[in-house]
C-alpha cells in the first residue's frame, strides 16, 4: 500500500460522429485529477469539490468516482478506508465525459494505491458500473477512451470488447461548450427507436470507412466518412445555431464537426493544431451570433489516456 | 486497337456478413472469362454461351456484359463493332456475383481492346449500369471486389467511393452452392424496411471491428466481429438447414460463416486453405442432411481482382 497516489484522466468525445454509441476519443486536456490516500475510517470519503462543481455529490454512493472505486474494492473483497480528492477539470453536463473522467482517474489511482495490479483494460468494468449508475445506461464510449487514450471502438459491452484504433499524431480537436444545458435523458429521448435499413447501411459504410482512414492516415477518407446520419439529424435540433457552427468549422478546414457526446458541446476534428484553433474560434463566433456564450478548448488527441501523476 | 483480348473477372462474395450492402470480397476462382474482338458489324455481338448457361440472354441489351460495354463505348462516343465470347465459370443465381463477373471481364477486355486507357477504378460506373439493369438496384459489392480484388468497402455509390481493404494472405474461403433457387427480389423483400437503433449501432460496431481486424490481421477480432444482425436473421429462413450448415463450419474452425450475396450460397471465411477445405466439406454434409445437394468451391481471396489474360 502506498501513502498517496495521484491520477489524471482526460475528457473525451463520445458518439464521435461516424460512430454513434461505438466510437470515442480522448483529449489531452482538460481532465480530472484524483488524489487517493488510505484512511483509517473504513469506506470511501470524498472531499468537498471546488466551488464551481459544488453541485456534484460527495456521497460516494452517488458520485461516479465513489461508485467505481467501491466496485473495484468489492471485486477484491477489500474492506479498507480511502480518501478521495477530486479536482475537476472537465465541465459537467457538457458532453465531454465528465462523469467518466472522475471515475477513471479514481479507479486508476486506487488500483495503484493498494497495489492491486489490475491491468488497465480490466479496470473498465468498474467504471462502467458508475456510468450505469450515473446515466441509467451502461455505455463505454467515454470511459474506454478516457482509460485507454486515442480513438477507441466499443465493439461490445457484453462481453466487454474494446479496440484501440490508431490515432494520427497531428490530429487536434476544437471543443466548444455553449452556455446551454441538455439533459442526457432528453438527448436520448429525441432519438428515434429505429432507423431505415438504408440509413443503417450508410452509417455502417461511414464508420468502416473512417476506421480505414485512421489506419491509413488518409485525411480525405476521414473527411468523406466523418458523417453522422443517426443522431445528428435529431439532436442538432436541441442546439441553437447548430448548422452555422458546423459550417463555420468545416469552412475553416475541419475534417468534420459534430456533437460531442450527447451535447451541447460541439467539436471539430482537425488535421493539426492551427486548423483547430481557427475552427474553434469560428465556432465560438457562430454560437455568439445566436446569442450563446461558449467556452473553447483546443486539445490534441491523447494517445495515452489515464495515467498516474 | 488490338486484334483480340481476353480478360478474367472472379466470383465474389457480397453482403459479407458484417458488411451488409457495403462489404464484398473477390475469390481467386471460379470466374468468368471474356474474349473481345473488333468486328466490322457495328454494335455488340455476344456469342452463344455454354450449354449450362444457355438461359442467359445473348442480346447485348439484356446481357450484363453487353450493357456494361455499351455504357463504356457510349462514354467515349465510340461507334465500333465488338464481338464478345463469354466463358462463364461463376454459377448463375448462386449469390456469387455471376452477373457482375461477366460485366467486369467484358469491360476490362474492351478497355484494353480499343486501348481506351481508362483506369481500373474508373471502369466501375459502367459495370454499375449493368448491375442496375440486372437487379433494378445499383449495387457495387460484387462489381467492386471483382474489379479491384480483395476485401472492398463500398462507402458510397453517389458519388462512387470505394476503399480497398487489406486482405490477409492466408485467408481462404469455402463456398457451398446448394441446389436451391432464391430470387434476388424475394431475398430483398424478406428484409425489414427498418432496424432498431440498437441493432444498427451493434452492426456498426461489428463492421468497424472487422475492418480493424483486417488491418491488424488479428484473427480473434475478425472472428468476434464477423457477425450479421441485419440480413441473416431474415434471409437464413430462405435456406433449409442454415443453422446446421453454419454450425458445421464454425465447429471446424471457420472464422465466420454466412450467406454469400443474397444466397442461396453460403460461405465460410477461414484462416487458411486446410481449414476452408474441412469447413466446406462439413457444410456440404450438413446440406445433404436436409436433402440438398450442393457444389463446393474452395478459393483463396484474390488480391488482384480482374485481369487481362
Amino acid at each position: 500500500m502506498k501513502n498517496l497516489v495521484r491520477a489524471f484522466a482526460p475528457a473525451t468525445v463520445a458518439n464521435a460522429v461516424s460512430g454513434f454509441d461505438v466510437l470515442g476519443f480522448a483529449l489531452q486536456e482538460p481532465g480530472d485529477t484524483v488524489i487517493a490516500k488510505p484512511s483509517e475510517i473504513p469506506g470511501i470519503q470524498i472531499a468537498p469539490l471546488q466551488d464551481s462543481y459544488r453541485n456534484l455529490p460527495t456521497d460516494p454512493r452517488l458520485n461516479t468516482a465513489g461508485v467505481a472505486v467501491q466496485a473495484l474494492l468489492d471485486s477484491q473483497n477489500l474492506s479498507v478506508g480511502v480518501d478521495l480528492v477530486i479536482i475537476k477539470g472537465v465541465p459537467i453536463v457538457g458532453g465531454m465525459g465528465s462523469s467518466a473522467s472522475s471515475a477513471v482517474a479514481a479507479v486508476v489511482a486506487v488500483n495503484d494505491l493498494f497495489e492491486l495490479g489490475i491491468s488497465t483494460l480490466d479496470l473498465l468494468p468498474f467504471i462502467l458500473e458508475s456510468e450505469k449508475a450515473a446515466t441509467g445506461v451502461p455505455h463505454a464510449d467515454n470511459a474506454a477512451p478516457s482509460l485507454l487514450g486515442g480513438f477507441t471502438l466499443i465493439h461490445s459491452l457484453n462481453p466487454i470488447d474494446v479496440i484501440s484504433l490508431p490515432t494520427p499524431e497531428s490530429f487536434c480537436c476544437a471543443i466548444v461548450h455553449p452556455d446551454l444545458h441538455i439533459k442526457t435523458k432528453d438527448a436520448r429521448e429525441i432519438l428515434p427507436k429505429s432507423v431505415s435499413l438504408s440509413t443503417a447501411t450508410k452509417q455502417m459504410g461511414h464508420i468502416a470507412s473512417f476506421v480505414s482512414g485512421l489506419y491509413t492516415e488518409d485525411m480525405e477518407i476521414i473527411r468523406r466518412s466523418f458523417i453522422d446520419e443517426i443522431a445528428e439529424p435529431h439532436r442538432s435540433k436541441l442546439i441553437p445555431g447548430y448548422d452555422a457552427v458546423k459550417s463555420a468549422a468545416i469552412s475553416l478546414g475541419a475534417l468534420g464537426c459534430g456533437i460531442s457526446g450527447s451535447g451541447p458541446s460541439m467539436f471539430a476534428l482537425c488535421a493539426n493544431q492551427e486548423l483547430a484553433q481557427k475552427a474553434g474560434e469560428a465556432m465560438v463566433g457562430a454560437f455568439h451570433a445566436v446569442g450563446l456564450m461558449s467556452e473553447l478548448f483546443i486539445s490534441k488527441i491523447s494517445s495515452q489516456g489515464a495515467r498516474l501523476l
